[in-house]
């Protein structure tokens, strides 16, 4: 959602936090069958919303002589105000939309964390159970991610919440019907309480979060963000390892193409005496941008080709996979660059017993499967942490902390 | 679904209700297993069903010496009785099934908007969110409507019901397994306590009806009907503008193809002193049924291709999409009628303060971007109250007034 | 799942369930925080799980000096067991996964049966019908099969549980992602309480079954199994007939490729003095292991060619349809099958009058619609009873007897 509401109870309840920018204003009179007035679902104060404003004007507030019949028109003014998807009131955060794993701090993620620690404990029928009772979470995938889309809903579910689904969200867009995202948005926040949005292009998840009155959830747009996938990498490691500060993580394999490894390494900037290792085949290594914003930020970081060494001194083992699609027709590329680091028991054997492995799945050979059985291989708990960190996120965004 | 089971209860109960023609009787012996005997949705009373007939004859009352065993036959009788989806009792109405927009009259469309009126007001986790807690609805779409959908499920889910959802539903009907329609609504009917129907055949939905023993949801069936869009457009005019009779309208656009501005031309009947204008280009004229029904139910109209005059008169300006998938390979054709009638800043300039513009979405740019902001825009409010009218027929359908 | 966790139960509580085998022991020390505790389902003692042990060494017991801190490693022993999918305790019967018809014996098929009846009496919103609430199901469907899709999910929320949806399952392992079916099985086991599996490879809900934690329902797999369609089978024959020993029953159509008459057949080796006719066109014959196997259970079985003869003994004709899709380019040998067994007005003639018409649906013209009206005529309740003993075997699997 655009922060305007929140600005809004911001203004009514003198609250300290302050948008960054309030850029103009029009004034106008309108029906008052027009305006909604909503309770803020973080601070329970009231706050108006106009149907009829563009998403970026959304913040109206109004004037009247008295009680009004439904027949007058109100004054209305209308502040465009840029939008922040996230800020802080006192120790805790207002989390209005999760779009990008930039936005986390390392307050908000230790957070996160304690909600998400708070969700492993929730049991069957329990009062926890509930707290999303009467909430509807629409699923816009506009492509297929079943891992991710079970794993939203099954967050939402584990929390009473119910959902709307759709895996076919292109349909709206399709050439015979052709509607733009923002039009798209505008329809579904009228049938849920929150978007989770799976999109194919870069950036749409920030056009929707503009555009929304209703928080949204970036579930990966294209080769652009995947925030909760960052979240509950960090939250894997501070729970198999026990720390952050001072860790040391290898990143091997797809170090170009995956979204994953890009976005650990940018959160991993949040935390002191970092050490990032990078090991990848040639043609598929870290790029320039995270090296540099890495070094600008004071973590150390190597690139290694020998995986025996960096395993053996880290407290994590990152391995991703080689991604064929990545390769178009250079499949003899592909076949040269998959096999070449692979965590079999001979990685475990260097690792220090302390240490994990960790992987985003799916896999194929990059980890071999008698890896499984060791008690270190921490990829299926990583995934099941997914489940505790989205619970977390949609706990925060519907009812706050 | 059929009257029948509404027959039985009038009999047993002596009311007053009498559906239009009882065909025929056969008398047979059953099985006490085939027989079930069920309450009445909207009358509390009890009634028969038999699995084993006919969807046309399922009517059914019987005759019994004493307490039956299982290994009893039961005396049957079956009556044959023609389909009416819509009858009233006193005042208020018994809806069995939503299949056309003819099939409501004034009153009718009255008392329906009153409900919808009151679920504009129920809020989480009230009593009133609980009125369809234990219903089951199953939405059987046979193709692909997203927003429809969507709609449906979530109208289901605020009023605390549980959702069966297909958009394959083509796949009973497909090449190796081929079933009819009625085969797959008896085994349907079988797992859900209401149907919500898409399908890409006209009359489909009526035909659904005629075999389900519970009620069915027409949500559009090919170039046919899609009443709860026609439902939805009438109540958001009484809601924006504050009455119908004598209500102005434009309908602008794909006048031949859109069967939502045919539907509302027929509902608009239903009011007095109604006048309509049709502005289109001349491949997508109304066409001649349409005008002459107008005509005979005393309904005004005229045909204009200035839709800045006809903007500057009416309450309502329902601009419609321009159908590309309707004009084959004549692109020049749909180009040129595409552009010819846009609302824009210079149709608002003249419309009057309290008209507005509605559209039934998806829009593609018969509408530009900047007309959103102004308050008189509403379409995404339209598209909102097709929620509150699907709560309304869900509740309507399943527990009664 | 497997069934290592019953073991370890067994063991803590001395009961005298013993697993076939147990093959081999490893000994290890591992972090606390991959060892999980959990209350059985069935038993409502506690068993132990581990995150990083292969599903076949589940099973693992620990040795602990005392209150561990989240530092201690823990020292523990994995034991390999024999997957048996379901053992009896008592007069009661532990299920831990439905995998195949033959994993049912008498008793317990009429212990099922017996939940089943009690299904069919669960009102709505009476506190039956949230025996399952809190409960998550996931259907993780590798090829489209809405009636057995809908029949479960309907199963669940009918008893108060929710479910996550997937008819997109074979994106798991598609070309690009590839993962194998042991890898999606251990993801969706953390997002669900029990995973309803339809996959196109004979044997693998067997390998599901053998990697979940959870419990595991085949919906089909390829041309192997499907018993829950066998279960509801033989619990219509009871239900109509009222009787399952000495039932003489006739299976019609495609004897060769159906897997439903297959696994009946099967079945009724359960009961005593059945006799068997099959009828089919020769193409499509039952193949001899079927009859080699009721031969050495003392099961009565011929073939016929004369349907009329065979419908005027038996208490169940089972009808079935020529699956197309199975000859290939050879329509003509299907055109000639396909006509050659119809059950119509004729047939029912000469059945007795407490004989039933069974199908387990789709239907194309094999039984033609006239049939439909009979009482006799119990295809579509049979299609009900499904939900039945879906709801059971639901019920079952999570919370016992």
């Amino acid at each position: 959602m655009a922060v305007s509401s929140s600005l809004l109870t911001s203004s009514l309840q003198g609250s300290m936090v302050t948008p960054k920018t309030l850029k103009c204003c029009t004034e106008f009179k309108c029906n008052p069958s027009n305006l909604s007035f909503q309770q803020s679902r973080h601070t329970k104060s009231m706050h108006l919303t106009h149907l009829g404003l563009l998403p970026s004007r959304k913040l109206s507030i109004w004037e009247q002589t008295d009680r009004f019949s439904s027949k007058d028109r109100i004054q209305c003014r209308a502040f465009e105000v840029e939008n922040a998807p996230s800020f802080s009131v006192g120790k805790k955060f207002h989390l209005d939309d999760i779009i990008e794993a930039q936005q986390f701090d390392r307050d908000t993620l230790s957070a996160i964390f304690e909600v998400a620690h708070e969700m492993e404990k929730i049991e069957k029928n329990s009062t926890g159970s509930q707290i999303l009772k009467g909430y509807l979470m629409a699923t816009l995938f506009y492509e297929p991610s079943t891992r991710t889309r079970l794993s939203f809903e099954s967050a939402m579910k584990r929390l009473g919440g119910e959902v709307l689904t759709t895996e076919n969200a292109r349909e709206f867009s399709s050439a015979a019907k052709g509607e733009t995202l923002e039009d798209t948005i505008r329809t579904v926040e009228g049938y849920s309480d929150i978007i989770v949005m799976r999109h194919f292009e870069s950036g749409a998840a920030r056009r929707a979060a503009a555009t929304a009155s209703i928080p949204v959830i970036n579930a990966g747009d294209g080769p652009g963000q995947h925030p909760s996938q960052a979240l509950l990498d960090v939250y894997t490691i501070e729970r198999e390892v026990g720390k952050l500060d001072g860790i040391k993580v290898g990143l091997v394999g797809d170090l170009a193409n995956g979204r994953t490894v890009r976005s650990l390494a940018y959160l991993l900037t949040r935390y002191q005496d970092v050490k990032i290792y990078f090991v990848s085949p040639d043609v598929v290594k870290m790029k320039d941008d995270i090296k540099a914003f890495l070094t600008s930020k004071g973590v150390e970081w190597e690139e290694s080709a020998d995986l025996m060494e960096v395993a053996s001194k880290c407290d994590v083992v990152y391995q991703t996979r080689i991604q064929k699609e990545r390769f178009g027709e250079r499949i003899d590329l592909y076949e040269a660059a998959r096999g070449k680091y692979i965590v079999d028991q001979d990685v475990l054997d260097v690792m220090q017993k302390h240490a994990v492995v960790m992987h985003p799945l799916p896999r194929l050979d990059e980890i071999t499967v008698d890896v499984d059985r060791d008690p270190r291989a921490a990829y299926f708990r990583q995934a099941k942490n997914g489940l505790y960190i989205r619970m977390a996120l949609l706990k925060l965004l519907l009812v706050g902390w």
